[in-house]
């Protein structure tokens, strides 16, 4: 697909993945790492180079025979670079010297940061490594906090939890002579991470915000979506987009998060390549976070959202596999992972070691809840997520009454809803007592997943119509019979709405009808609510049947006279 | 993830996606083909065998470091591959020999799948390369009907057209001294394939039915799913599964079909190795047909429905990318690609040569009509596919009527569907004049396709209470007003349904409002219909401000004079 030739410094899993998707558009790779290297096993190119990608020499010979260069990892000898950029002016390089110099050093990454108003966790540079230093700053931070090595650190090795002043010293004594940064507490809820693409000319493309979950500071999973509102979704994905267009050059950055109680959200850190967190990108999107790179540091095509899942109901969760402590036992769960439909394998070529990134697994499904029942099945019991910790289901339906006074009517209807297993939410929303909680129902719903809304109101009946007027979902209404009129006040109000605004309306007091009918509009798209309905349709009709044939037996007088009985 | 190595006869493309996919899982793939072929490219071992994979002492040299053997292709010495079996009684070899004899002869194929109650394109063996014998021939099958060679024939090469009597002779020249069959022309209306694995006990997993659209006697495009009913794909799906038993030993299979006018499916030719029809699988299925076969050869696990497509919306269609007249023009269509979100690009790593398959393009999406709009972006106005020839888009929501007299109130709606873009049925269907119509129409809906039914109907008005209880999909009712009780009558027996089956009921002539009813469901699950219903709804507000404003500038009386004269 192109003529250039992309030398990568390191052949690691990461490294792999770059060369397997430059593979599929015939873009020549070359790697610089020790022989038989992950990303060396897949290309057969006799011009790689054997050496460290720290080492200046091995870097010129790896950029004699490339136009651009890349990197797999960070830890690169940024004055090397320099100087192998001075020697071949013609020479690419993508991410460029200075942002590796920028983000390699922790802290010196925060402060870039923070110069581009973006918003960081708060942080200060250890003048020199001593108790008294820390001292000062358990004074401003409060305990704990974190100490972390500016450089050199990753999956949370170069890290210390500071728990108060009697632990100061065994934190200078595990970050020996490393140079020191210290960050105030996050007291978190999530964990989110961004991958974003830079093209040449600094147009930035995110992928979808996604959610990390670490396990000994290593990263265990990642659900795609991320778990949260569409709202602090499109959130961490702006801050991650402004963070990386203030790093000029191009390729693909990852970019982690923490989510705090308020809402807020802090960056953690950044990589400048690309990351665990979106090996997803491989099964979930059309074009994977490796291609991205590819094409990014190619200067190949990036249209606008390139970076999307590949339909509207892709989830995916990405399980990193590590080595065990008994060898190529990890492999057990890929074995699972092959025995479920749905889920993928993928492993980097390395030898087995304990803790170590030997593979990772994707699971891709229509529904969140479908992936992690995939999941728990991977990972056995002892380790499966339970259901509470698990994704708390979003409600798919939103009942709605305008007055509890209608529970007794709707309730049934929300019976129908838990038979079937449908995620819903029920709660108060009145259009004349509380307008400007009805507004706000009825805007966000749509944003927060509901696909339906049951709303059941008495008398003049504005409730459903109401609703139905401010939002684009379809609305089912339940007329609610008062004491006079026998409802059918209510279900004129709320059948006979105005032309432009429709309202799906069920018999009167029939709330049974009006759940049925959203696990119809459920089913027009999920098969699985679909067959639901349709078993229930039968269930019904046999039941209908299996009376028939008493009646037709027994004969109907003393049919009837059992049924007074009862 | 395996110990066992692979070794593959033949490095071309199809090899080259069988070592990608084992490479993912850490399976050993050692080639047999020239240096440099395109499977050896992304495969660095030093243990490959430079060599024909027709000749012995080549495979011989493979057999010796593998423990299964398999291939990319059926035009192999089986002879020679079963002197190979008996030298290395361990070595397992997958297809087996005889099943490879017997598919490589296309009549035998023929002969193999009748005896085994497969149905099949009616053919004959030309016992002898004369005139006469095709005379007799053409006297059984009449003209045209089709002349092939028995072996070494694909891609249209090794086929004649026998248009009459004065052709015999060019047939015979054209075809040479080749062993021939003739088959009965098969007007087919479409071309059907379904990619089969068999595991190595026997069981066979079908991916979905697609749809094949060849020029020039090559694949040009795959659609998947194939724009067929799901009764037409469901029979393809069996007649492959059935072909595929009859072969002995495993791997994936490819199963080439045509639908015929009376809606008759017949197996055209089954190829027993991966397959440009199922190219698509590598972004529309989480697990390639590729992987299938690594995990069928490997014996790796296979479970239940692991040949599905990714989610319940994904729609696929795959492009063949072939060599210009112009070396490397076809580049052009892969950066347009490129260009192209929800598109991925595949490049074998071949030198490029007219008519050559050079790659492949996938595009993915929610839906088969943004895909086709994105391809046709791909290929050019020249090229692009006209659309009515493209997927005629199958209708998402049928409204029926119990008489052309409610057309006038129903017509309405229609126009509000056309204006959103809707696709949509319109017909009529009488409660009490056509009742086994209406039971079959409700019946098939869901099966078709159809997510939404709007039924309209007056008096009694039977309708839709009636299509509800015979389909799980949401029903919406429109009361038409009669003559006498001004549409009430059909408002209470559309909408007072008993528990259990529910009718979406709208305003007494309302139709507008069923329309609009049906696109916010359509809307729950795709965004393309929110997004429209949402600007309807700001349409809407911004014209009642607009009105608002012009009665508050010119004042009431005049307003309503305004509004009186029009």
């Amino acid at each position: 697909m192109d003529s250039k030739t992309i030398g990568i410094l390191g052949g690691g899993q990461l490294g792999r993945m770059i060369v397997e998707a430059a593979n599929r558009l015939n873009v020549k790779t070359l790697i610089l790492d020790a022989p038989n290297s992950p990303a060396k096993q897949i290309n057969a190119s006799p011009d790689h180079v054997d050496g460290s990608f720290t080492d200046y020499d091995s870097i010129v010979k790896l950029a004699e025979k490339c136009d651009v260069l890349t990197v797999e990892i960070e830890h690169i000898d940024v004055e090397a670079l320099k100087k192998v950029a001075q020697k071949f002016p013609n020479l690419q390089m993508y991410p460029l010297p200075e942002t590796i110099k920028l983000i390699q050093d922790k802290y010196l990454q925060k402060k870039h940061l923070i110069e581009h108003d973006v918003e960081v966790v708060e942080s200060i540079d250890v003048a020199e490594n001593s108790v008294d230093a820390l001292l000062a700053i358990g004074d401003q931070f409060g305990y704990p906090f974190m100490l972390k090595s500016r450089t050199l650190a990753y999956d949370g090795r170069g890290n210390f939890v500071v728990k108060n002043k009697d632990s100061l010293a065994q934190a200078l004594e595990f970050l020996k002579d490393r140079p020191l940064y210290a960050e105030k507490w996050c007291p978190f809820t999530k964990e989110l991470a961004v991958m974003v693409v830079r093209s040449i000319d600094g147009e930035v493309f995110a992928y979808p915000t996604v959610e990390t979950i670490h396990k000994n500071n290593i990263c265990h999973l990642v659900y795609a979506p991320a778990r949260t509102s569409d709202t602090i979704a499109k959130k961490a994905s702006i801050l991650a987009k402004n963070a990386v267009k203030s790093f000029p050059g191009c390729g693909i950055f990852g970019v982690e998060m923490f989510l705090l109680p308020n809402n807020e959200l802090l960056i953690n850190e950044i990589a400048p390549r690309p990351h665990n967190s979106g090996h997803y990108t491989i099964d979930a999107c059309v074009t994977s976070q490796f291609e991205a790179h590819v094409r990014a540091v190619a200067g190949l095509p990036m249209p606008k959202d390139f970076t999307q899942l590949s339909t509207s109901t892709t989830n995916a969760i990405m399980l990193n596999v590590l080595g065990d402590s008994v060898p190529n036992k990890e492999l057990e769960t890929c074995r699972k992972a092959l025995e479920t439909p749905n889920a993928s394998v993928y492993l980097y070529g390395k030898a087995t070691r304990p803790e170590r990134k030997m593979g990772h697994i994707n699971i891709v499904s229509s529904s969140m809840e479908d992936a992690q029942n995939r999941l728990n099945y991977i990972l056995g019991e002892s380790e499966s997520i339970p259901s509470t910790l698990a994704s708390k289901e979003k409600p798919l339906v939103g009942i709605i009454m305008g007055s509890d006074s209608d529970l007794p009517v709707m309730s049934v209807g929300a019976d129908i809803l838990k038979k079937f297993g449908v995620p819903f939410e029920l709660t108060i929303v009145s259009a004349h007592r509380t307008p400007h909680r009805m507004s706000q129902y009825a805007i966000e719903a749509a944003k927060r997943g509901i696909k339906c809304i049951i709303a059941g109101a008495g008398g003049a009946a504005h409730l459903p119509g109401m609703v139905a007027a401010m939002t684009p979902l379809p609305v089912i209404g339940v007329p609610v019979k008062g004491s006079v009129l026998d409802g059918v006040d209510s279900l004129h109000s709320i059948v006979q709405m105005p032309r432009g605004i429709p309202v799906a309306t069920v018999a009167i007091n029939n709330s049974t009808n009006a759940a049925l009918l959203a696990i119809r509009i459920l089913g027009a798209f999920d098969y699985k609510w679909l067959d639901k309905m349709s078993q229930y349709l039968n269930t019904m009709e046999e039941e209908v049947l299996g009376k028939a044939e008493v009646l037709e037996d027994i004969g109907y007088e003393q049919y009837l006279s059992e049924k007074l009985k009862k």
